[in-house]
């Protein structure tokens, strides 16, 4: 068994990685730590655990961490994230589901972040996004794991991108997501009662997550790409459905666009190309690592729909994050995420 | 008192038409008919509305109906009200909640519904949106109450469109509506474990509101306007949050935007024009008659994003029927509308 | 008009007044107060407001306050209320939402809450639960407006225990609320993604209503009354519905039971007695002042199961406080409560 | 690798199987049936298990199917599978999801459900709690796979019943249950808008559980047992959390009965007895094979109250199912079923 820590597991995304790895047969969860919870059984905090892992928080010691395992999982906000990353990398390889080392251009996050205190490392972290990076993921020793948000969209540009089958400018990206995206530390905004039946907007053309998804499809179109991003909240705890909004260069057709798609991806384990007329929904892909794209033309506008369904938690955090693992450890992409999605 | 009909009062629009009677000093609902549910007790088929109503459902004998009530409104689907409509307004004023007296052109109405029976009375029809058209619903016999995603759109694109404040081609309507939108009927894709958890796109580029929106939204430009309009289905019960995707014209800000908007609606009871960096989210308009308006700009990309929500079942359906019928009578336009959203 | 004010209006059970009063032709709120957003405008911390009132946060100072007004809600914490209820009472009259003043014996309020610095008050004070003590609300001085939960379980108790009709030990109360009952205060319980796909137990035979339950039970049965009480979470903003499982006394049964029902509340407003066969559920009270109260009997092992429902915001809170101010300044109990929910 | 057939697959029952043998290394589903959908592929009907299964609907023919595959599951409606089961049973071992073979007196099964063509097969079939029966289960041909309801009933009651530390008489059962259990066709009572926002109780006293509850719970406790019984419908999709109320016989306290518990389930690895002060939620044990149980004790009314949390379609139905199914062959307990829950 490889074993893995997992810094900064008193979250989501900590406790999803843990959900996943409880069914891996190769990688496994030996040590977990939360500075809040050090201490406490893993059971005290996440109840659904129980019977499955015995575990105790540990405060996040580093020098020592990185001798006890053979991976880790960093899942801690950004900023905080960056000196974990550095010191566990200096002897085992790392997966960072902050922000930390997903951009190549480094005042690009000084902009949208904070000040980058190892711009050394950032140059040779990868971004892990395994259907575009696979190559690169299985040498690296910080795999920086994508946002929730671009990785439904960049999945769902990708190929056309590449393909030159739409234009790069006038790119429009409308994404509803669950409120686990919010994460699990209490604010007024995440409360039951001010989320339920209720649809809002939030950070309309200003989130953090629009120069990481304007950065990754630039390098994929090899020219600047814009786009507008408007994110919005909406009364479910996991999914995020985006739907993008583009304008076919050359002629393009919902099918020959589709078919490009079937094309690119066709060995992809997780990513599903919906036949013409069916559109993702959040709820076929819940729990799982799946990606559901499906694509509709509007002839009279000349625009193209691009829709995406991916679980936020799994192929938009912790599921991408346990790929890249098996990617980098040369085990079988699927291995630990083969489960099919728990509808209804 | 002015006694009022419903006729197909089985559905949710027709419930939310009788909630808001019973609040209402001057109109009251005295007929409800139901083929399905003649004879039946409203409260049987409607327990929520037990001890406000002592009524019970009739057959839909439109020629005793016309001479029984002062108006009518009429809540059957398409088709069905057509004949309604043509027997009731001969002798009383009707608002006709479904799409058969929407469209000018009646061409554009057999494309997207079917065959018009009473293209004549199509002519005299007035499209009941009070804010643009007022003057005309006082002196009108039949009113045609606007789609709902009609409403959250056309509300969020007068001003500009009249002000010429962005451009007519290349705009993006992302909606997303709660499920009551969907009607009462049950099928698969109603059932609560179907929806709930689950965000899905549907009639893409395809969905019947469109003709209606882009006739309207031509008549105020003055000039064809063309939408990209997709739909979403978000588990909730009630609530259309529309986001508008626009280019400025003229050098607009989201400053300049906001003004144009604060100016035009500054007299309208139920148009709330939020102030700057505020979004709008369905859960502040639940159960009322508001359509709240918030704006962003996008400078890099050159883009405005508008944003309404509504009650679909209120303003977009049986508030805004009522507000019609208001007007219509000389009386104060929030009558009976005037209690504030019961939120959380 | 009746100048009213809210104390403590920045909580779910002050905007619900507020929401209330905004349609109530004879009470208006004209002050609120908020310690913690004195200085805000009300549509700051409440934007489903907006446009309904024009009105700013001030602080609590009780002696202004009550030269300013002609009565008082206060939706205070308990022991918070204290002092503001004493003040204000010694010259307008009082509608108290916490559970200050609702013991007739202060021991018992002593071991479940705090101590009590005006035992002199609670002894004038009058339990606000109009179906039962109207008269002595008509002239008392200081209302305490009952908890949500013991509301659904006296009102679905009370003829029954006057009639003798059950036996006065071996009560079961297990009750499902909605989310509003826990308040506008973030914490890792009421957080969406803790709470949605969610039911649970909570208090189960602890809960601080159980005492306040007992007392009134006891006083309506002439003997002590004993009850199990457990309530539950359920994943939705508003709504108690509450299951009481009680033996019959004298050979009742449900028919019976159900005339008892029919006969003590044939003249009452909110309460809606459903006939033999239906039960109530919380979405058909939804947003209304109404109680729903439905009879199952289990003869093969002699249990009465009484079922009520109620929107605690509303007949649990903030509906209830406005029949009890009405019936205080003896205007009809209906006034301002009369609009039916708004289902679904 | 076991080849196995789902009999009647069109359902949730059915869909959760494949979802469950889709991770399971022993056993795999490779026939599916409907009449509905034969010459369906499995996506068009499920769309999130496209990806997972090659498979097509076929018609049920069961002596062909029988000759096929190395086991069955059938998950038809009560009187449907009993065919099924009778045919397939002759050559194969079936666990069946149906009412059809739960009773071991026929009298009641015929008195709450319908006629039994199969009195014989009755006598022969095994109920098959794993808890309770697993040395019967090993041996049998017909494993009749429990009620949902009956399964958190059961296994909360089994080990007090056991050693005698309730009362056989006075236990209140109140359940509370998401939608999937009312199943996949459509009707007006479980489309979304009728029960989003809404608790209701249905059947109560006359739910078709109550007497397999009663059976199971007598033939335990060795004398009769009688329990009322009070079902509810809450907004969500999965989950039942079972609230039970029992006197203590023979002194038993909280911790009394915790430690009987401990003492019965330490071996059990899906039962997760919480410690002193914790209740379970349905929300711990989604998507897993989990049932929580919780204990409190209100000393003063004396009674006991267990309270316990399953996954309707994984231990109340399919994963338990699959649990029966590698019994019978002599797997590992835990294949297939030992992913932890997905939470949120």
């Amino acid at each position: 068994m490889i074993r893995t820590a997992v810094i900064g597991a008193s979250g989501y995304t900590g406790a999803e990685l843990l959900r996943l790895l409880s069914g891996h047969p190769e990688l496994e969860g030996t040590i977990i730590t939360s500075r809040q919870h050090a201490g406490k059984k893993l059971d005290e905090v996440f109840p659904h655990l129980s019977g499955f892992y015995n575990l105790t928080f540990t405060e996040p010691r580093y020098d020592e961490i990185k001798e006890a395992v053979d991976a880790a999982f960093v899942c801690l906000p950004h900023k905080s994230a960056m000196e974990a990353v550095a010191t566990l990398s200096r002897r085992i390889p790392v997966v960072d589901l902050s922000a930390d080392f997903r951009f190549q251009n480094i005042a690009t996050y000084e902009t949208w972040y904070t000040r980058h205190e190892y711009p050394d490392l950032l140059e040779t972290a990868v971004y892990g996004l395994p259907e575009i990076h696979r190559d690169k993921i299985r040498d690296a020793r910080i795999i920086a794991n994508p946002g929730c948000y671009p990785t439904g969209v960049i999945l769902g540009l990708y190929p056309l991108l590449k393909e030159k089958a739409i234009r790069t400018a006038g790119i429009i990206i409308d994404s509803k997501s669950g409120l686990s995206g919010a994460g699990r530390n209490p604010s007024l905004v995440t409360i039951f009662t001010e989320v339920h039946e209720s649809v809002s907007p939030y950070s309309v053309g200003s989130h953090r997550h629009t120069p990481e998804i304007k950065e990754r499809l630039s390098e994929i179109a090899r020219e600047p790409v814009s786009v507008t991003f408007a994110p919005h909240l909406v009364p479910q705890n996991r999914g995020i459905l985006t739907t993008i909004y583009a304008e076919p260069a050359g002629g393009h057709s919902a099918d020959t666009i589709l078919e490009i798609f079937c094309n690119s991806y066709k060995d992809e384990p997780f990513v599903r190309v919906l036949p013409a007329g069916r559109y993702p929904a959040t709820g076929w892909v819940r729990g799982s690592n799946c990606i559901d794209i499906g694509v509709a033309a509007v002839p009279e506008t000349k625009r193209i729909v691009i829709m995406t369904a991916i679980d936020n938690l799994v192929k938009g955090a912790s599921g991408n994050a346990v790929q890249n693992m098996n990617v980098l450890f040369g085990i079988d992409e699927k291995t630990g995420l083969s489960l099919a999605p728990p509808f209804p």
